[in-house]
């Protein structure tokens, strides 16, 4: 039997930020499976994260037909490496994960059950989930899956700062903060800037780029900063304490552009 | 008085595909101001764009109590002209249809009225309304507004093909048509492109890429091809011919990736 699984984007934070065909899928299935980072070594103050996805299940579920199964997280090796280095790096954490999910599948559930990922933002962009289910499958489970698309953390920034990404006509980078350096340097003058706890942005001239920064996007910690970088570069760094003070943990992003010479 | 108005991103087709809270902004609304494209010279077919648009206002607001007032759309010279004539072309047409919808907020609305744009996808993406806002708000309408972001084409087309967009921690480029063969001379290896009837990708060595397309996504009329570049254009081509006459028009996006050698 085909077991039937929904990778489900569940958007930026913010408890009503899901699609409602989002809502639907939550509604079809029978168990969930979560990662529990809290079990993982050296992973601390996500709590708040997880119950934030809670109130999403409560807030959107109709009854409580449903149950949770938390899978341990493998720890992660985030030692530092070359580029080369760091996606073997990752795939050797997407199949340790994998087969923590294939062991909690196989333990936890029944072939006749649906299985539901819960994906923050949107699965298809610098999200582990469809590699981790696509090695669940080569792992023996026999599994068939949909994925939701949910609004992206960077699609909420560029709402609040009510901004376009690009200019008119113009192309925009999508990157991460280790890759920041490289893109620049390649001739790239609109960057969307994920996964950057640096902010590897402060390294570039301060007085050529403007950013759009924001945190913890839809969340009652969110921050907001925008301007010239050189000068608010002091603004976004305690705009960033503030939200993980808050909330336990901060997650950014931002837009850079050149700036136009004055 | 300042007016409010809400931007707000309905996703790519589906009637569901907009979040919990686009659902609760379209029920804020009182006057719905839509573009009018079918009085537009030269723009046919888009009947039923507007009939999708008319759904998902008749299915997510409780009761009647909005009305519509259709903009005229002023004309749009597509003339082909060089990239520097591009930005101005683009620019003028902004400010006609500013006028357009200043001269209809003036005459159809009141002051005390919540006015909203509905906007395909997510109105950061490659869409004219923030900056055509902007332009009404420099036209001298006291006017406030609020962005709600949307599910853009590109991420349902990544969830149908069950894709990430990036490789493992690696850039992405998104652009159009126009500038494709620019960004991939620039070096750019994964490029999501929007904007382009002419499926100019046809003029990239085709053993050298794989693509992901689709076609009217989240409509009946949803049409998706996958493959190596060179072996899958006449299948990009028939279905794009497929979902036009079925539809009446025909918006894609597609994924680009380098192939790798073999």
């Amino acid at each position: 039997m085909t077991r039937k699984a929904l990778l489900i984007g569940i958007g930026p934070g913010g408890p009503d930020q899901l699609t409602v065909e989002a809502v639907r899928a939550l509604n079809e299935v029978d168990v969930f499976l979560v990662a529990d980072k809290e079990a993982a070594a050296g992973r601390e103050g996500t709590g708040d994260l997880v119950a934030l996805r809670e109130e999403i299940c409560r807030r959107h579920i109709t009854g409580n037909n449903y149950r949770i199964v938390t899978v341990p997280d493998p720890p992660r090796d985030r030692a530092p490496v070359a580029d080369h280095g760091y996606g073997r790096q990752v795939r050797d954490w997407h199949a340790a994960r994998a087969r923590a999910y294939t062991d909690a599948i196989v333990k936890h559930t029944r072939p006749d059950e649906v299985l539901g990922f819960l994906v923050w933002g949107d699965p298809s962009l610098y999200d582990s989930t469809i590699r981790v289910v696509e090695r669940i499958r080569s792992c023996g489970v026999d599994l068939d899956y949909q994925v939701i698309p949910g609004v992206s953390s960077v699609q909420l920034l560029a709402a609040r700062h009510r901004i376009v990404l690009n200019r008119i006509g113009g192309p925009i980078t999508v990157t991460t903060g280790r890759r920041l350096g490289t893109d620049v340097a390649r001739g790239a003058d609109t960057l969307v800037v994920f996964l950057d706890g640096c902010l590897s942005c402060a390294e570039l001239p301060g007085a050529g780029w403007d950013i759009w920064w924001g945190a913890n996007l839809g969340t009652a910690s969110e921050e907001l900063v925008a301007g010239r970088l050189g000068e608010v570069m002091d603004a976004i760094r305690a705009a960033r304490k503030r939200a993980k003070a808050a909330q336990g943990w901060v997650m950014d992003v931002y837009l850079l552009r050149r700036a136009a010479v004055s």
